[in-house]
């Protein structure tokens, strides 16, 4: 092993304390995920790279693989034209084709895996990064209630999280797309370009882009502001768009869309999470055909959104089938690094350990042993002292990897009982190793709150 | 997405109800390396390419990463010279070396992550598999008896798996060094790697091998011989050995820890997995120093080891401080996918629900919806049919995903009472969706074992 060791810009790792979090996060995530009929999937971490730049705009992001050793001529044929993944949302695609024949449709599944970009680091942007994707997907037809199922789903999952507060802003592209047509837009697509610098650009100039980039008139261009000022945590958007007066037939199937994902979303009755209809967000990428959707995380701002995403008609197709999808992507490291940088996050422990049984001398180390066997046998995470230090030494091992008990077993020449201490407090009481288990939150290592939530 | 998708040769990808396997395996695992205090941690996929080629042998393997739109002249100092492990060990090696100050030691860790190998796929062989490791790693020191316990937590993990049975073979290089240096062997390397032809050269080859390569009388190559024969079960081969007259201080040291090792494994009782000493291990890495195990899968001989690990007293070292270790490594993709392919393994279903809510009309599915609510509220997964087809079909859905229940919610007009059928036995009963749970081995889809293991 080299002795030159420093950190790979990009590339975070979690210590085995932070680790815990991440673990609790997916394993909260899957839970609400199975409970809702989600089956989880894994794909491979490359795919081809002509599948990997089917969608254009990320060619600059993708990790080539290459042999190092690779036999001359033979490499591109074998390995060559392969490349790391840089979301879930492409290799699934790519699942759903080559897999079909084994799948039934409509196709519900989550995936959480890392994924690749080779980008310029920054906080909350990294090379490798943990996603959790859930989507749904048919076979030619998807019907519209999966788009309220999945964004749903995804309230409730991320609602179950120990996290600040979250505000899922949802929008409707048919409902711009509409709106725009029936406003008479020459060019909807050039116009829904320029509302999305509405968060970078004041409004001024983006009515002023409007007119000379998309072909408005200054009358058109107020409008399309005024619609994308629109955000409201209720229905009460529709009444508001209908009052800027544009008649158009997709414009009212958005609507009654979007109202019917805010309403279904807020119908899960979320603590932790808020629900708006936020008539600005667009999402850049132009495979997006109706709901669409980015999270955002209270304080964390700065971070752009945690998650998003929406529904595509044409998620992937063979050219005969058309599979039509509708899903959301949460940013598993994006969301998690930063709060447990900031303390806002941390593990109880470092180690699954409840119990340290301690050990007397080297001799007896089978007696501690025995007693650690029958703790696992009913459950309870322990490991047994590395060495026969003194008992105030075994304490302190304990201490430092924040194990709350110590047990300790009787000498057998003493005829003492076994006896377990809370090293927190102090107090210490006889116990039986077959039945004996600390109580229900010391169990397992926990996800600490160091500061609450907003 | 492209339209030509064909499947990547050595990078194999489970259906959702295959996918129920591997995922109760790693749980499975991963359960009992917490319950005797293992933390999880997770290390990232790429590591500089001097630290994957510090062990020297393995370079043709590595698959290093480029990126696609490199700026020319900067691409390596920014990502070259980085690729994807090949194992876990090494990157552990240098997570423990980065991360020293913030770990308390004996650490003690597991950890389940692909790996990736630019090598030709074969049955158990792919370019990315996924491996179950479990470490102890001291700081200067780490005592003999966590040899002891690495290999039983690992016997009591695989026993837990419903595997065919499994053999764990035991040897120890002190043993076979010490002997060979007791024995008068010019050449102690050179033996070992001649001895470790045993199972592809017939016995009277390996013997003319010993004297030609490793200049062994004719009389020690016989007696190296006479020791990689013996294999037994239990700690008769301490006796076995000493018959065989060497007298080495070496030699004692490694029969004391063999006969640890395998006492300490049959101590844990396994019923799936048979404990032996067998003489003949080495294990072809140099860098193990102390226990040795091979880990053989009965009717899959085929796939030589399906895991293995040993002692390194060297596993880490930053030129000041040297870290030792002692772990076992599973494979998990090696064994699990030729038992998938094979049928001896499968998912009970391929997704999580339990119950599959009918729904009567599109204008009801909030009735549905709420039934499905309150059924996840006291931990049972379901899903809402998709459409309101006829109740024939909707029963047909949850029949080709293996859902075992439809719930037929009343239609409110009729005031019927809800009603759960069974659709394997077609039994059907009245029910309360907030009590409502089906038998315990219905709740989660489960692995079924479709061939008895041997």
């Amino acid at each position: 092993m080299a002795s030159k060791i420093s950190p790979l810009s990009g590339f975070p790792e979690l210590l085995p304390e932070q680790r815990v979090v991440e673990r609790e996060v997916i394993a909260s995530l899957s839970r609400t995920f199975e409970l809702h009929g989600f089956a989880n999937i894994e794909t491979r971490a490359v795919e081809p790279v002509d599948v990997l730049l089917g969608k254009g705009e990320t060619s600059k992001e993708v990790y080539l693989l290459e042999r190092l050793q690779k036999e001359s001529g033979s490499a591109s044929a074998s390995d060559g034209g392969v490349g790391l993944h840089f979301d879930l949302t492409v290799p699934f695609a790519r699942y759903v084709l080559e897999h079909a024949g084994h799948l039934e449709f409509p196709f519900r599944r989550f995936q959480v895996q890392p994924a690749w970009r080779g980008e310029r680091p920054q906080e909350g942007r990294y090379r490798q990064f943990t996603q959790a994707d859930v989507d749904i997907v048919g076979r030619d037809v998807l019907p519209f209630h999966h788009d309220v199922e999945v964004m749903r789903v995804m309230v409730e999952a991320l609602d179950a999280l120990p996290l600040p507060q979250l505000s899922f802003q949802f929008n409707n592209r048919k409902l711009i797309q509409g709106f725009y047509r029936g406003l008479g837009l020459p060019d909807v697509e050039a116009a829904i370009r320029v509302i999305d610098k509405l968060d970078k650009l004041p409004a001024e100039q983006v009515a002023r882009l409007l007119v000379e980039d998309a072909g408005a008139t200054p009358e058109q261009a107020e409008r399309c502001l005024a619609l994308a000022t629109i955000r409201v945590p209720d229905t009460s958007f529709v009444e508001q768009v209908r009052a800027l007066g544009v008649d158009d037939e997709l414009l009212e199937e958005g609507l009654i869309e979007l109202a019917a994902v805010v309403k279904g979303c807020s119908a899960a009755s979320p603590a932790g999470v808020t629900i708006e209809a936020n008539l600005r967000i667009a999402r850049g990428l132009d495979y997006y055909t109706g709901t669409v959707v980015e999270i955002f995380m209270a304080g964390y701002e700065r971070l752009k959104s945690v998650g998003g995403g929406g529904r595509y008609d044409a998620l992937a197709s063979d050219g005969r089938t058309t599979y039509p999808g509708v899903g959301v992507s949460f940013g598993v490291s994006r969301t998690i690094i930063p709060l447990l940088a900031d303390g806002v996050l941390a593990g109880s422990r470092a180690v699954p350990s409840a119990v340290l049984v301690a050990v007397t001398s080297e001799d007896s180390r089978a007696e501690s042993d025995a007693v650690a066997a029958s703790l696992r046998a009913h459950g309870v995470s322990c490991e047994v002292a590395a060495s026969a230090a003194k008992l105030g030494k075994q304490i302190r091992y304990a201490e430092r990897r924040g194990i709350p008990f110590v047990w300790f077993v009787p000498d057998a020449a003493t005829g003492a009982t076994h006896q377990v201490k809370d090293i927190r407090s102090g107090e210490q009481d006889d116990a039986d190793p077959a039945t004996w288990a600390p109580p229900a939150e010391d169990l397992r290592a926990q996800v600490l709150i160091k500061e609450q939530p907003q």
